[in-house]
């Protein structure tokens, strides 16, 4: 197996790339191939002890900024990172590819270099959310922000595929996100949506309000791509800012600092449930090709888990079910 | 001053309207009139002791249920607590209205039966998130799930004046919600936006990603009522589930029992902040009338205090100067 990593992704690229990727060939006997500026790779590198057998270096002599627009992958730097590394996985012995850079870029360049799975018209990022019941699967975080009924119908195939195969549910439920529990609720996408739904796919159980995607109230929750990148960046918002509150009260009382010294390692565990970079890259599904995306300030431990992630989806089968699933309804 | 009170309104009505209305009289010396079912009310209000000349009650026989459609309070539930109550505004003496009831029923009520601000499209709900600049004030939170660009223009000179008059900031800054800084981002409706925020209201300052919305780094930010609505009710959902995943580790533990126990007062303060209950009601800014809408689940302090934020509305003369912003503008 083989892993493709974007050496020249996130905000802090290539030293936490390749500082993760040397930790994952470590644990996991992975072969991985990053991909970027060989000179810069090859001098983070040498930092490091590690098995040299598991670990190859594709030049790549462009980069694609954090900020530039998805298509400069597809129009002028096709000898990025990302086009190169998602290239790769036309190639026969490579399985997967792991980025934490441009997103759109990534979604945009998998899109044309892999192209689609038959029977999906567009792709979604799935992710990860912690639960009350260990997790819900959320799809689409924002991949496409103009989301249609039968996208949404498709999100919701792949996701009971998603989280059958890596996740281990046998029976998925699935959600569609709404202001309401009533059918009537939301815009005309919500609407047209859950009629789709509950037409065409049995796991659907009906609308879920936002309150409700940290209880684990269903497996899997779909929503447009928009809505879906708000509520997963407002989360990881609210998180911080209330740890800071909170570390800002016990600050001012030393009662409360012994208190949160005792309480630490209960803190560390709840802390680790809801903590992205446990949960590594949240996959593209819906392209030709297995890609995870990484949180663009992805620590060495978040690339690591990344590669974990992408290692259980071809250890899975994840592309071959999703297919045969979407093939079904064609 | 009169504020008018839905008694029927929430979950636990009317019981814990009547508790807190009780107990916002003594507090604040208001008068408040209660409408609703007067039998029930009046049950209620035997349980405990007032200065009588500062609650009446007005016989209401018809009740929204939270889960009827907006619509009803106009095509057959006139007579309803919502219906009467808002109807009340439009007479002298009578100041600001408070439900816990049907949202979409308060706000279809309150267009048709009060009427919009000249320069007001469509009404808005605005909402206090706290934020560790003390606060950020978001609006649309739900009345209106398809706004066009002019609304969000709309929203953000009510937001501003609303920022200035009732929760004292001088010059106030307005963001608008996105999934990126760049002005590209998002979905035609805040590309439009953005263009129109930028050419007419001086105090925006561009697009805000969510996971800004907690940090203060605007006063106001403006948003669909979709996207508003999720956003409140994960940040909700969110706090709550993290809050028993944390309950949960620390009574595995013994020492980080007794941990909690000395961190009480420190999360109990953090807690404070960042409880819905504290805010009491959110404006419902655009129609020509004070009205306020508190959460359905809203317990007796919830109410006491949707009536102190009534109250403040009324001092501050908020609708007065919110018809002077748009009036300037028409």
């Amino acid at each position: 197996m083989k892993i493709v990593v974007d050496a020249m992704g996130g905000d802090f690229a290539p030293h936490n790339v390749v500082a993760g990727v040397v930790e994952a060939v470590k644990e996991y006997k992975v072969c991985v191939t990053l991909v970027g500026v060989s000179d810069s790779i090859e001098a983070e590198l040498k930092k490091y002890q590690f098995p040299k057998n598991l670990i190859e270096v594709v030049h790549a002599p462009e980069v694609v900024a954090m900020d530039e627009p998805a298509t400069v992958v597809i129009r002028q730097k096709r000898q990025s990172s990302i086009g190169i590394g998602i290239g790769l996985l036309k190639k026969e012995g490579y399985d997967a590819f792991v980025s934490a850079g441009n997103t759109g870029a990534c979604v945009a360049g998998s899109t044309i270099l892999l192209g689609m799975i038959p029977g999906v018209d567009r792709p979604g990022i799935g992710c990860i959310f912690p639960s009350l019941k260990k997790f819900t699967f959320v799809m689409d975080v924002g991949a496409n922000t103009a989301a249609k009924p039968e996208h949404i119908l498709q999100y919701a195939r792949m996701a009971k595929v998603y989280a059958q195969a890596v996740l281990g549910r046998e029976n998925p439920t699935i959600g569609l996100l709404n202001i309401g529990e009533e059918e009537c609720k939301g815009t005309g996408l919500e609407q047209e949506s859950h009629k789709l739904l509950e037409e065409k796919e049995p796991c659907f159980v009906g609308n879920l309000e936002a309150n409700e995607v940290f209880t684990g109230k269903t497996d899997c929750i779909v929503c447009d791509g928009y809505v879906g990148n708000i509520m997963l960046k407002i989360s990881e918002g609210l998180m911080e800012s209330a740890g800071k509150l909170l570390k800002r009260e016990i600050t001012k009382n030393p009662i409360a600092m012994l208190g949160a010294v005792l309480l630490k390692s209960s803190l560390s565990a709840a802390k680790k449930s809801v903590d992205y970079s446990e949960y590594g890259g949240a996959p593209l599904l819906g392209v030709d090709g297995l890609v995870l995306i990484s949180h663009g300030r992805s620590n060495p431990k978040a690339i690591k888990n990344a590669i974990r992630a992408a290692k259980e989806q071809v250890e899975h089968n994840v592309l071959k079910k999703i297919k045969e699933e979407m093939v079904k309804n064609v």
